[in-house]
């Protein structure tokens, strides 16, 4: 940390800032300037509280130098992490797409569409038991029935599952069924959430919430990597902006930034981070060519239908035609698509 | 509802729309105009999935004409709700100030706090025991012990207690201690945490979500009140931006809206909301200039000491200046501070 | 500045960094840190290109320490900066009105607004002669007769003239007829409008472009006082974020910010802040109450009959009411409006 | 334009609606809901000034049907346009790249670059001679003679010319020396700018304001196609969000989404977009993925000692790599790069 004291600020405030950092563990290096006095502090900054360097008597601020994570960063794992879920693999040559619909609605609808995905090359498959919805008068899932649903569509497909969890309470019943425990975007900052799921021996796939800084989603990672939990999947989904054509704006170029800054896999789902049909083929091509380790794709045969999120489910067949524009642009980075 | 369908529909196109309109109850009434033909649906239009209608072929858009909220609207109940919290009025003549430290830190610490704050005017005490923090590192909150400080604190001062419930779990006994229970920023799209708050019998503080639009405040609002719980209190604690000096854009132009469109009461968190001690007094004349119902306000004797958010908490003094400047602020629009 | 090296700089390559900052005519000051080297660069770091530091070999990142305007700020220049603009003065006591209809229309129509809006208190007259207009085929302002409506409008009330320029050719022209040149928000950015204003000897009125950063905003400012125009006078105008029931989201938060770090004096403009008639009353209570020196406001006596932005004008009934109850927070905050 | 009447409005209230709408030369249709009546708008709204109708009595809202611009939509024009520019084609079967520094400095440095680019396959030579800053302390560009250097830099690589016109006063002077005149990103909105571009018979690449809306982009593009110029090329180049890892979020988003709406080339600017070297690679991938017909890519051959946006310049060997990949993703969507 840097602490930099203001203008005017005597010698006495720097010694008192100086005992201080002393106080806490630390040492401190002066820096006379021409303005101000600048002071180093040496020591490991992210067990102090910045705030109670910050507010001392004439401090005009206190500059945080290390990143606030420590474990999910690249430069305490230089090689890529490669998350195993349920035989396939996240973060090494190949990727990997996981596909279904947005809710689980019923049997028959769960099946046709993980042939259809399976047949396409689909390696998992999602689905919603749990949905958070912003209307209270919305469907909101059809619980553990639409987990046994999912099951039942993997005993029949040998798809694994990704699903989702909304509360620590619900962890264990959850993990039983999934092979992926996804943390949805409004729950990125649910920390007893994260602490419950650091403690189960499943992957997680963690969703950037839609304001999420890249810092605090790497610390939202650092809280399961911390608990115990190294099996971290990170997804992009888009971030709430004034733009308003696409539902969210996906950010991709977060991708390339996690790959400098982390060893975990990212993932991107275009189907949430843009809200459309129509833009998710040109955005999954465009996630694959940025770096992403796979794409998660909501489908379903009749949108129109759907129980929820009709306006981003793709038909079966424009799911199988993103597949194979999806393997062009892998092929075009030297990845490849199951 | 109002759909549009595209310039190249036929009348096939749109006779198909109108048989799904009807088929879901509603009745369709058709506009033809030069460039394309319009339908609008007639019937209640929050009981329908509007991509249900929206995703149907030849349809440009589907455009909702009702709010999609109804318990929490002034078109549901013109007159203002006036919520008693502990004996304290929200949404009524009186400005409501609520004060108290960021955490409960320590039986000396919070008794401190109280008395300063009461002798000052605020008429509630808040004081985090559960602490959603980015970092995992970081002080996360002395838990039911922190409650009990709290109880501890209200029967020396009289203040009623605010504090905040981060699970579903843990709502019964957070609201064994609190007379108003806080929904935190980062749970307020949290609809299992909202489902369980709308069954107890204590008014709920709901908070805005950081990235979240007033629809969707007022939805999580409308999931409270649907649930049965019709005390609520809603809560401006700023939204994320583009903008560098505060650490939140506290978001005024939310209050005299919310007026406009719902009859609950709304209190503004300047702390949060700015997140910088020098800025908190302007902004909560602000605040309450543009017609807020209360405030919320970090206090701590020594800041510097704090164990999370010193720097946007005030020490008494400034804290008492604060009130001073409000009471003239609130004469002024014609309402009055305790 | 703060220069900080990679965990795995050698001396060699901190050896080549502070070579570099010495022959940019500055001096190093080192700190050896657990895990890094920080180097403090000791002189005027505003002279130098941070760019030229930052990508050197092996540094991590190169951290400005000063602010980067000066003759803006208030550490060059302590005491408000008081401005006269037709007898009228802003950033004293007192809080000022600007107030008039968005587009110069019509003789009659601006005499109108002129004497009603004297009548009420305002004490300069705004109107646009020139308009920035988002669609090409929208009403563009009457050019030089709009300009010349105004100065008889001046001649008939003896308020002063408050109009926008739009591009340096037209300086001489505009500054001929107004008493205080606008730069628009969309001309913020516009660095050789700024150089022109710089040369003239009227105030300039500097509104913030809808998406800068308060050291942008104050940058465009040290062009105007770099240049040698010392009579600016800013206006948050409101910025775009994700919000969807304003048109802007008047940002107050920065009339504090503004009073902490510059000299200059700032008024608000609630009419294209919120974009709604509605909001503009309660949001200038605010503003007064943040501590801005004054309000720009849009009157129309037909806002539905008006040339542009009649959803955001006030008819001179609401205007005179706006101008009590902004008189009476005034005198709460112990300032005075004419 | 469809007119929702508020629920209390009576028959005279939509009478009197009625009426206007025929007033101004429309037709008026009525749809009777239960909760509320419905006006639909017969004929062409953009002729019509929305807020005239939204603000009669007891109107709720006016929304528009029909998109704001016309000669820039696909459904006016629904072929690609492609424009030539000195022999390049944008918008058709190739992708082009256009290269080369910030800013002109010296033509050592600028005939460098120039050949470096055009042997790794750059098609354009980029480079600016006026510069907009946001400090009046840094360098502003060497103005005609930079224009000058560029004709050299021409003659000697035969590469057609971009570069950037700051005002209207000096297209004429630009528009000599450029093959396709750049408007940057801060004059998007600057009308007297794009009135003056709508005149010359040259090409415009038209950079998208970093706060601008899908709707005000091709507003812009509007003002040039109807005044008269149709070769115009649109530039997405990073907008303004709470994100901190970029300078800017590039919003890869609006490639697809223009696509679909408009029949205008677009292009990429991954420089300014991301403002980190180490981005630009896989988002210039990620940008030909998503279907943009081309990029815009800095180049410099010391990026440590480059006058102005170092940090996001590449080195000619890295720029060479940049092509090598950036062709085998153009391939992997059926398209090709020089």
């Amino acid at each position: 940390m840097i602490i930099v004291m203001q203008s005017h600020a005597t010698e006495a405030d720097v010694d008192h800032v100086v005992k201080r950092i002393e106080e806490l563990g630390l040492k401190a290096h002066l820096s006379k300037g021409v303005e101000r006095t600048i002071i180093g502090v040496i020591g490991d900054e992210r067990l102090v509280n910045r705030e109670q360097l910050a507010l001392l008597p004439h401090v005009e601020s206190a500059i945080p130098i290390l990143k606030p994570y420590k474990l999910a960063s690249r430069e305490f794992k230089p090689m890529n992490s490669v998350i195993d879920v349920a035989g396939v693999k996240f973060g090494g040559d190949k990727v990997t797409v996981i596909a279904g619909p947005c809710s689980v609605e019923s049997e028959e609808q769960l099946l046709t569409i993980a042939n259809a995905v399976k047949s396409a090359g689909a390696e998992l498959l999602r689905g919603g038991a749990y949905k958070p919805r912003t209307s209270p008068y919305a469907f909101q899932g059809l619980g553990e029935d639409g987990l046994k649903l999912l099951a039942l569509a993997k005993k029949q497909t040998g798809l694994g599952i990704v699903t989702e969890v909304m509360e620590s309470a619900e962890v264990e019943m959850v993990a039983h069924y999934a092979d992926l425990v996804q943390v949805g975007a409004r729950n990125m900052h649910n920390t007893k959430l994260l602490r419950s799921l650091s403690r189960i021996k499943k992957p997680v796939l963690l969703k950037r919430n839609f304001s999420a800084t890249l810092n605090e989603f790497l610390m939202s990672a650092e809280y399961l990597l911390s608990g115990g939990n190294d099996q971290v999947i990170l997804c992009e989904r888009g971030i709430r902006t004034f733009v308003e054509y696409t539902r969210n704006t996906l950010d991709l170029n977060l991708v390339p930034a996690v790959k400098l800054l982390s060893h975990l896999p990212i993932i991107v789902d275009p189907s949430h981070g843009t809200g459309r049909q129509d833009l998710i083929i040109p955005m999954s091509r465009a996630a694959i060519a940025a770096g992403a380790d796979g794409l998660m794709i909501e489908v379903h045969p009749k949108p129109a239908e759907a129980f929820s999120d009709g306006e981003q489910s793709l038909t079966p067949d424009v799911f199988k035609q993103l597949m194979e524009e999806v393997r062009a642009v892998a092929n075009a980075v030297r990845r490849s698509v199951a």
